[in-house]
């Protein structure tokens, strides 16, 4: 029998609405969940999967990471490879998208605390016509990647050791890899491809564009669709441009200088225009596609590995393809770095001054990831046999959800292949996300002020 | 000949107030040039040191970091080894403090400007009082070392290995090396301790106490004097008292764990009570004086490795004889982001809000930081034959005036010595000196202001 006063407070619980943060988490597991199961259907495999098999490539392909412990052309039936294609998808274009389909579907209307989760989510500056929206980010998504796909057959379908069949899926499939960031591919496994993907020039140049396009995120894309008509770009998609362009230009000229150079680089040898098109095409794939452009990625020399460790870390566009702490982030704590350094009460930009809180939160983005990336790293060295380096690499890009490696990904044991498997998941899911859904949220407006008081600092 | 209006602008420019943070850097240049000079003298060495050697200790000693690409005991003469424990003891208790007495030596009044500077240096919250306070400090300073050096002349006049005489500088020299943060020994070199310094637990505890007071800084450790008093702690004592404890616990548990578990572990087979006061000596003298506490210290485990990086980084007290990002900005950036994550209007912590600014300097901070250590250490990888994290943990080292290193400094060339003398100099100014010194301060308060607009952050 319960009490009236419990019955009042399970009532209580049972309409508590689940703050968005908490949602975003259980929506992620529970896609997870349904992708582990499929994948272990004995239709997907060509063998039976594990449980760690399966949890490890669900969450991989549906935090578009691309780090794998299976070879996905091998292990994988053709349905198999279907579904790991539609997992990147889903997990690419944001299960919040399926979310705004099914309620659509189910014929509710969607409500103004589900828009607010939504424009979270995709990180959109008003809730207002989502729905419309979505149905337009589909429709782009969806031909740039089929005219990205159509290049690729054309091209692939000349190549000998590949099938008819085999240049049409694909096409279809590393379009869809490589637009969502997600760096799987289906030519590790491949009788005649034996260092992975074709490093030819035209694939890189279409796989490049793709991932670039993938990478600035669905607001600045949205932006630029838009800019014909309106002639104005918002701060965040000029921010945005500018950049990307400083990484990818930076990064590659850092690539070059490390790779070409050294006496053990991979570029060593090579005429300039290849060594330039490689130097760029990894530079855009290391934030965060994960594609390797660089044959013999695991003796990349250690220039190369810091450099691509701190692209990876920072990462894409906030609500893109891809994780890092964001070029969102990067880009305010360095405004706001030089509008310190110069003795400006705020930070400053353009013309534009940065909204009051900005600093605050990119603050929180870069402190949370350095501490999860740190634990992670530290849990992984006390497991494994391995030097820092590479498992720091391996860490960083997990939590970027990138998939480069320098090989250590088939080395993790279980623990290790639960430890990537959470940072993954964290990665996905934006930094401060799961910090947030974790913290006891102070309920009331706050009617409290405490006094200020100063501590120094370095 | 010259206009009357170019004469003008001369005479504006001859004139023109040398801001604070370029007379720092300034001052500390000064230091290290006639530091230089010192040691080049002939009768500082037992053999003609080079202008890299002296150049490299100077920085070193002043900078209170430790590292040495000369064996001090055998290259340095008696007053050699006496300059260096003067360099030692000027860079610890900051130069400024020197340019204190020198003024009153010169019967100058110290102007308002000067004691913003100073105060800006020690960190002092107030510029009231500043030359009674600097006696007071280097009254403290000076009984603490010789209380110190005491226990240590006790302790080792019994060693069969020292001489009388030795005995007694040696423990001079390391109370000094140690309460200052800096971490040059004397050992090294010294026949009978092939190892280094001696590691039995009453030396360790001597050397540990120095480190941690000398670790406090002068803030925390007048306001610790003025309690029995007061009966009151600042904010920011309570503060770097907490997390003080915190690292050296947290540290000392990491490092105990990767150390004694380990198959190769330093600490494996060692009764307990030896391993506790092991990895609370290393976990200590990691923020950031250098001592290694732990024998072959370049065998050391990844996940000591990296727990040590991390300790380092983050560093010691504000206004201390250490380095790093400072026990403050972590406080700072760890409360701001827990304070987000539960949604409050500010960063709040022990019933004070901490000012307004105080998360801008400390974000500013950690991406200087993070952006110098990167640069520096792509630099060394760049030119040096070497692993990545071997580089990035002298970089860290360098940067927080600590001092480990796993064996990477006598493998440095010419250009690798010149990279961790630069990273060194910034270390010791504190990481937004130099930055703020270079960027062109903006002139008058700013009359404009610029409408705020959001952009995306991960
Ligand atoms: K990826
Ligand atoms: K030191």
């Amino acid at each position: 029998m319960i009490a009236p006063l419990e019955r009042r407070s399970l009532k209580r619980l049972r309409h508590k609405p689940v703050p968005p943060p908490l949602r975003l988490v259980g929506g992620l597991a529970f896609l997870i969940a349904i992708g582990t199961g499929l994948l272990l259907l004995p239709i997907s495999g060509t063998r039976q999967l594990t449980l760690m098999e399966a949890l490890f490539t669900a969450t991989s392909a549906l935090s578009v990471t691309g780090l794998s412990v299976i070879t996905s052309v091998r292990d994988l039936s053709l349905w198999g490879q279907i579904l790991l294609m539609l997992l990147i998808q889903i997990g690419g274009v944001g299960f919040m998208v399926v979310a705004v389909i099914v309620f659509r579907l189910l014929g509710r209307r969607i409500s103004f605390t589900d828009r607010i989760a939504l424009s979270d989510s995709l990180g959109l500056l008003s809730p207002a016509a989502i729905v419309t929206l979505t149905r337009r980010v589909l429709i782009t998504v969806i031909t740039i990647e089929l005219i990205g796909a159509f290049l690729l057959y054309i091209h692939w379908r000349t190549d000998p050791r590949l099938s008819e069949g085999q240049a049409f899926f694909f096409a279809l499939f590393h379009a869809v890899s490589a637009f969502c960031n997600a760096g799987f591919d289906l030519f590790t496994g491949t009788p005649g491809f034996n260092d992975g993907i074709p490093r030819d020039s035209v694939t890189l140049f279409v796989l490049g564009g793709l991932i670039f396009l993938g990478g600035l995120g669905i607001p600045v894309v949205a932006d630029l669709i838009a800019y014909p008509n309106e002639r104005r770009l918002s701060l965040h998609t000029r921010i945005t441009l500018l950049v990307v362009s400083i990484l990818v230009v930076g990064g590659a000229v850092g690539l070059w200088l490390g790779e070409a150079f050294d006496k053990d680089g991979a570029l060593v040898g090579q005429p300039l225009d290849r060594q330039i098109i490689v130097a760029v095409f990894q530079s855009v794939s290391a934030r965060t596609a994960g594609f390797t452009g660089i044959a013999n990625f695991e003796q990349l020399t250690p220039a190369s590995q810091l450099l691509l460790i701190a692209l990876m870390f920072i990462g894409c566009a906030p609500a893109s393809m891809g994780g890092g702490i964001t070029t969102g982030t990067f880009a305010v704590l360095s405004i706001s770095l030089w509008s310190y350094a110069r003795g400006l009460p705020t930070a400053q930009f353009g013309g534009r001054t940065l909204a009051t809180g900005m600093v605050r939160r990119a603050a929180a983005v870069l402190t949370i990831s350095l501490f999860v990336v740190l634990v992670a790293s530290w849990l992984l060295v006390m497991t494994h046999d391995t030097t820092l380096d590479r498992a720091v690499f391996e860490v960083v890009s997990a939590f970027a959800t990138c998939g480069l490696t320098l090989g250590f990904t088939d080395e993790l044991n279980t623990f290790g292949q639960l430890v990537i498997i959470a940072v993954m998941f964290w990665g996905r899911l934006g930094a401060l996300t799961i910090i947030i859904a974790l913290a006891r949220q102070s309920a009331a407006p706050q009617v409290v002020t405490y006094p200020e008081e100063q501590i120094l600092i370095g």
